[in-house]
């Protein structure tokens, strides 16, 4: 079977990081992505140690980025966050840090500008991941969130990004982002070995909500099996990451959500198994 | 100035089409677009009549395309009422047919088939479109509507249809649904004198709803200045068509909303006189 991984914000409500990790052990889930700030909570060293005693590979850190801001201070604190960041997923041993790149300063309208901003931002901190051996994984946001979290918007944006800044850097293909792109099928054979990540969960309709509703796999239209078969044809036999940010979900036992999580992930093994 | 045209769906909760080609009157707008269902509430011919009386230009009809359908029935159920939205827009003189080619069909997950079902609904009608001297401007909407309004979804793949169709078709280009392209600017060059339409509201930050919550021009983050330049810089010399779904400005005075709308109009042109 594929290695399915949790991300902790599919929980965030309910559970902390000790729980996140005792949960999978339970749910026979093998891997963990944490956000940083249940991170942060428990402290690096000691989540490091239970989830490396818990037997959990760590698909990813959730998140670097969010560069532009503005004006220069805000830069330079964000660049030093992302610092912080990638010494935290090197203690992690985490396949990569997830790169949610930033919207819109405020008030801006400057969206060619905020994209040099990113540039900029992972320019300048790609020496550091270089060093600890951790991948930049930019993560292209679906477009309804450019304005506020993300002018990364395509899997084609994001490897011209590669393209540029070269080793060190690779891509987290989420299929909730991603799915509608006409581009897509290429630019996924163009990623090649590239995909550092591979997040899983659904488009519903209706959607209702621009960030906190994201659908359990199966629940809707996207052919996330498709979607994953692209991906192992260009080799990559990673995780696959669950992240639903839900406030549906977020209203359930935990333990359920993960049950159903497994469930689903192993309905889709069926539908399409490993070849 | 540049033209203005009121997009009638703009004022939909509470003016007619007998409403709005008065208000476009009274407030100094020389441009409009109905929505079917109040041109076909008033009758064709009647309308086509009220608006040359009232000297007003149609700068689009909205709207043919919903291609996509589970079964044959459905989909030709869907090329016939295209074919009767081309006569209309003929009567009209419309300055083109505004194409809102549809989503997957119910429980469907396969986007290329449904991709597939709107150029060969496109495909279908582009005889009588030809014939009727009617452009049906393809308008890619955002992905945010890719399930369920547009598989349609970059003016990069429209421009590929336009490609493959030929003669007759063209593309709209809603600032709200393109805003976000990093190809923007590159597909802008490359539509070229395709460009039959030009549509304006804004993004909101936050927007709270995937359809009905678009800003007035100038609340929000899109350049639609630089956007309107880009077209202008193809040879686009057409109307500036405002159409806002948004259940805020729908519960205004609907006098109100179109003096709001020259205003901000006005502020552009102030902002980025014609060259």
């Amino acid at each position: 079977m594929r290695p399915l991984s949790l991300n902790t914000v599919t929980v965030r409500e309910k559970w902390g990081l000790a729980e996140c990790i005792e949960g999978c052990a339970r749910q026979g889930i093998p891997g963990i992505s944490p956000w940083r700030d249940v991170l942060q909570a428990m402290g690096i060293a000691e989540a490091a140690r239970q989830i490396r005693d818990a037997g959990l590979g760590v698909s990813g850190l959730c998140r670097g980025g969010m560069f532009p801001a503005a004006d220069a201070a805000g830069r330079a604190a964000a660049i030093e966050d992302n610092r912080r960041a990638i010494e935290e997923a090197h203690a992690l041993r985490a396949a990569c840090l997830v790169m949610v790149c930033g919207g819109l300063p405020p008030g801006s309208k400057d969206l060619p500008g905020a994209r040099q901003m990113v540039a900029d931002g992972l320019a300048a901190i790609l020496p550091e991941a270089r060093a600890a051996g951790v991948t930049l994984a930019l993560e292209p946001l679906h477009p309804m969130t450019c304005a506020d979290r993300s002018v990364l918007s395509t899997l084609g944006q994001a490897l011209d990004l590669c393209d540029a800044l070269g080793e060190g850097t690779g891509v987290a293909v989420d299929v909730y982002h991603v799915w509608w792109d006409p581009e897509l099928p290429a630019q996924m054979r163009r990623a090649g070995e590239r995909i550092a990540a591979f997040h899983a969960c659904d488009w519903l309709v209706p959607t209702t909500d621009l960030v906190f509703d994201r659908g359990m796999p199966g629940d809707g239209v996207i052919d996330i099996a498709g979607i994953r078969a692209m991906a192992e044809e260009t080799g990559y036999d990673g995780f696959t990451e669950v992240e639903l940010l839900s406030r549906r979900w977020w209203a359930e036992d935990p333990d359920e959500v993960l049950r159903l999580i497994r469930l689903r992930h192993e309905a889709l093994e069926e539908l399409s198994p490993v070849p």
